[in-house]
Parts: structure tokens; sequence; C-alpha cells
């Protein structure tokens, strides 16, 4: 593992993206989604995919100077078109329009059209659970499940999420992959060349298979709890493809194999204010009540804790600001090395 | 299996209800979603509880009198005070209020306090998208399923429920147990004397466990997918009981088992009005393709067909609305033959 300064990474992140025609304004929001992400420990879907982004915005498929805007409204829902801005720019317009609007009538919803990967669902719950609401995130991505009965990649993972506040300015978190594993844990099998349990792939035939090597190519993700996680897949779909006008199941072409189409993945955001149904006195004594017995329940033979969702995450994120350092693999500072050299913007990884 | 008229087994449960203090509307009301939910094909959550509802109002856990009464509501939102009244009796008042405010606003959210079992959550997803909108509905229940590093019941099986229309008056729906499998396939594999997979039980120690007679005594459900169910039934929980000022988790007895107790679960419902974001032309065209390329994708070897979540259910209930019969079960046959002669009602089973 190496490292790099927390604060030295956003202002390197800020500045390839100004670099290659971000708005200063975008560039700090989608700087800021990566690295939160990374803090909570989600490596996957943080900074390690900037290089990426901007190649995809020398390609053509995402618009480094586009604008999200607002096509359609009322008092709790809107419909924003993306206009192929980074995914990571119209999520934060699209969440915060949601607080801004269930502040006002107590719940909002507002959906996201020709966008782009938008980093983990997570980071937009957690807006709202910032401001004392309820967050739900969510997106459909480029079609890696094989449906009950199916053979084929039929669905994406559509990635959901959720937050909660808990009074002490961590939230309760969830965000999940609809997936019954993560594909990113199969391709880590198949390059140690280990057979995998028979719940996360099925063939070309649509059967389970323990052969990690037919996948991607030669095999689909299983859905989480089979026909549960299928339903769920779906009901992301609606929310954040068919209502929105965002492209549905295979209209998504993987965003960053295809770096020169316009990705046009569709997102959900739905916020909650608490406070309107309750003091947040009383919700506070009610959420920590809920904690206290959850964390408090008997624990397995061997285990020594229970964790909320998120707990894990939020554990991280304080000790990457405690420090002030990121660690990162060495793959990861390859990535970011070759970023800075075609940038020609410095960054210091300490080995 | 034996038979019944649908039509008299809905006026049967009207005229018990009544008979046992409940005003005609909320008899009806109770009735159509019971009776409903058996069409589907969910027998579980049908007419078979409902001696055991009429049993509870007469030990006190419920109030057949009770009206339930918004307590607090804004634009988008509402809290409503079941007062004990039947859990069907305030999940429709509050799905239809939820209907309501997303006409004026988009979206709504309505909770439910101080309630009991309220049968199936799909029945009231789909009271949402009988009305051209998107339904979500779940509840909390008595704690049933062990958390990750947990050893005992420390949530319920937190039922999550969606329906969406699709155009031709069916909806897309689904309502799952968000534990590995429903308690009653434990308890079937029980009194089979069969061994579980290992996924489905952990024992007094938190282990996985193969023997289902430990169920449910000596045993806990495990969470669908691990870590990911188990988030999803603390979101439940949030929405259902803890913004609600419904009992959380172990303050939930069991509905049935615990008669004279007042159960005080929370429910939670959403809907979302589809055309203030687009035309009913526009969605109509796109969710035909959405299920178009699910249906007519490549099928697993041996399978005929691809499902959309809630299809075969639609298969059921538009069977028994062809013949006007209900099959029931010798089980289910001798419970309403016992409530048909305590309540002094006739009920004519076909054998």
């Amino acid at each position: 593992m190496q490292k790099v300064k927390i604060n030295e990474l956003r202002e390197f992140a800020v500045q390839a993206l100004i670099k290659n025609g971000v708005s200063a304004k975008n560039a700090e929001v989608t700087a800021d989604t990566l690295i939160t992400t990374d803090m909570f420990g989600v490596m996957t879907h943080g900074i390690r995919n900037l290089g990426q982004y901007i190649e995809k915005i020398n390609a053509g498929g995402l618009d480094a100077k586009a604008e999200p805007e607002v096509i359609c409204e009322g008092p709790a829902f809107a419909v924003i078109n993306g206009n192929k801005a980074l995914g990571m720019v119209s999520g934060c317009k699209a969440m915060n329009l949601a607080i801004e609007k269930a502040k006002q009538v107590g719940i909002a919803y507002v959906g996201v059209k020709n966008s782009c990967h938008f980093g983990a669902a997570g980071y937009y719950a957690n807006l709202a659970a910032e401001q004392g609401m309820i967050g739900l995130s969510m997106s459909n991505t480029d079609p890696v499940i094989a449906v009950p009965n199916g053979a084929s990649k039929a669905i994406g993972t559509n990635p959901f999420s959720f937050a909660c506040p808990t009074g002490d300015g961590k939230s309760i978190f969830l965000d999940i992959a609809l997936s019954s594993v993560a594909a990113l844990k199969v391709i880590m099998a198949k390059e140690k060349g280990m057979d995998i349990p028979d719940t996360w792939l099925v063939d070309e035939e649509g059967q389970p298979t323990t052969d990690s090597s037919l996948f991607p190519q030669n095999a689909s993700l299983q859905p989480m709890g089979a026909h549960k996680g299928y339903g769920l897949a779906v009901l992301v779909e609606i929310l954040s493809a068919v209502i929105t006008g965002a492209g549905m199941l295979s209209e998504i072409a993987s965003w960053n194999l295809d770096m020169s189409s316009v990705n046009n993945a569709g997102h959900a955001f739905v916020a909650i204010d608490i406070k309107q149904m309750m003091s947040e006195e009383v919700f506070n004594k009610r959420i920590s009540q809920m904690i206290n017995e959850l964390k408090n329940g008997p624990k397995a033979k061997g285990k020594d804790e229970i964790f909320l969702p998120g707990e894990m995450e939020w554990a991280k994120r304080e000790e990457a600001l405690k420090t002030g350092m990121l660690e990162i693999t060495d793959a990861m500072a390859e990535s970011l090395k070759s970023l800075s050299e075609s940038t020609n913007i410095e960054l210091n990884i300490i080995k």
C-alpha cells in the first residue's frame, strides 16, 4: 500500500477536472463525491475512476461543460436532464434539489436522465442524512445480472442506498448492488484461478456455475436472493430510468468499456424530512433506542460486536479524517501517477 | 383441496367482522384486502387469518370500533395513529391518503403507528398502481431475523412491496419478506422432518444450521443476502416505526401468539404519480419496452418463460376471477367452518 494526503488528492482531482474543461464548481463537487467515497473505504467507486471519467470526457462520452437542468417539476418532485454531465454533478444537483423540496413539503423525489456512472450511491443518501433527513439514492447500470429463468445479462446491478441520521453526525447507511456479489469479487477469484460458490454466476445456459473464468464474457451475475433481488432491480430500473426518460436495460452501454458512447444512465433520489413528523429530540431518542437494542443483542460465537449498516464505513472515514491520509493500492497509485503525467499536475504519492 | 365461491366468502368475512363490532365500511375494506390476497395465491396472508383477527378483537388486542386518525400532515406526508384498529383498515386509509396527496404534489409518504398485522404488503402497493401510480408498502413485525454477528431474533421479516402500473390493468409487483426464506417454509420442513439449506437459519450460537427442528424456539431466520437484507430490514424499521412512533424491534410482540396484547406495529406507504413526470402514453410505451425486453431475453435451459415480478400472482388472480371460486386447503376449510359455527354465519364450502 502507498499513501496520499487527502487534501492534496482532492486538489489534484479538482485541478485535473478543470484542466479537462470542467467548471471549478463542478470539479469541487465531483472531487468531494469521489474522495468521500474513498474515505468510507469504498475504493472501487472513488478517485480510482477519475482517470476514466476524464478519458470519457476526451472520447466524447461525457460533456465536461454541461450543466444539468430541471425539465419538469412540482412541489414534491422534479426530473433533471443531465445533459451528459458527469454523473456526480447531476447526482449532487438532484439530491440537493430533493432536500430543498422535502424541506417544504416533507418528502421529495428527483429523477435524472442522460447521466453516467455517479460513483457510489451512498454519497448522495448521506447528503440527505447530513441535513437531518432520510435519503434514498439509486441508479440503473449496464445489464450484468441474469433474471430468474433467464440465461443472459438482462438487468444492471442497479445500486440502492439509504442513509438515516442518528443525532451524532454519523448516519446509518447501506449501499448495495442487487447482485448476489459484486462483479469485482468474481474478477478477483478469476485472477487467482479460484472456484466460486454456485450462487454467484449462471453460465450461458442459465445454470449456476462455480467456474469464475467464465465471467464476464460467458456468464452473468445472479441476483441477490433470486426473485427478491430481481424484483428490487426492476424497481430501481423503473424509478431511475422508466419514469425519467433515461436509457433502459440494454440501452445502457458499459460506461468505461465504451468510452465514446453517451451512457444515458438514470438515477433516482428521495429525501424525507424527519422533523416534520417528530421533533429532533424525540427522533434522536428513538433512533438511539433502536441502535442500542441492535448493538447490545446476543453475539454469535466468536463475534465481539454487531455493526450497524455503515458503521464500519464510518470508522474508516474517521480514521482517514484523523490521519489526513488515504492508503491506496499500488494499482491505484500507478493510475494516479499516469493521470498526473498526462495532465501535468503534480501529486505527491508516499511509498 | 376444497372450494368456496369468492363472493360468498367475501360476504361471510364482512358479516363475521360486523358481528364482532367492526363497522360495515371497515369490514368491507378488510374483506377486500384479505380476499384479493388469496386471489393472488398468497393464501398465508389472506382470509385464513380472519379467525385470528376476530380472536384478537375479542381478546382486547385489537379495537373493532377504532377509527385511525391523522395526527400530523403536510402537503406530501402524514402520520396516522391506527388507534388499535385492524391493520387492514389503517393500511388502506394510509395508502389512499398517500395517493390523494401524491395527486397534488407528485409523491407522498404516509406512516402508521399503533397498528397490527396488515395482511400482505402487496395489496396496498397495488392500490397505488390501480391509480396509475407507483406504490411502495412496508411494515415492521415482531423480531425473527438474526442480524450479522448476532445470535438471536433481533429484527422482523419487515415485508417490503412495490407495484407499478403497466397500462393493461395488471401491475408489475413484488412483495417480499427480508429474511432469506419465509418462516412457513422452515415450519413445513420441520413438519416433514427434513433438513434445510444452511442459509435459512442460525442456531442459538449464531451459527448456520441445517436442523429445521430448532425453529422457532432455538433458531432465528437469516436475513436475505446477509448484510444486504439486514440493512433493508433496518430501512423498513426506520420508515415504518422509528419516524411514526410505532413499537420498535422487541417492542412488537407476535400478533397472533399474544392475542391480548396491543401489537403496535408500524407501516409506511409511498405513492408516486407518474403522469406528472411523463404522459401516460409515453410511460406505457416505455414500461412496455422494458417488459418486452425482459420477457424476450434468452431462456435458461429447460425454461420456457421469464416472468415479471407479480406475473404469476396476476395469473392466479385472473383464474380466480374467471371461475369465481377459490381453492382452499383442508386446514383453511376447517378454520372457516369453525368461524362459521362460532359466529353462526353460514358459509358453503364445496368438497
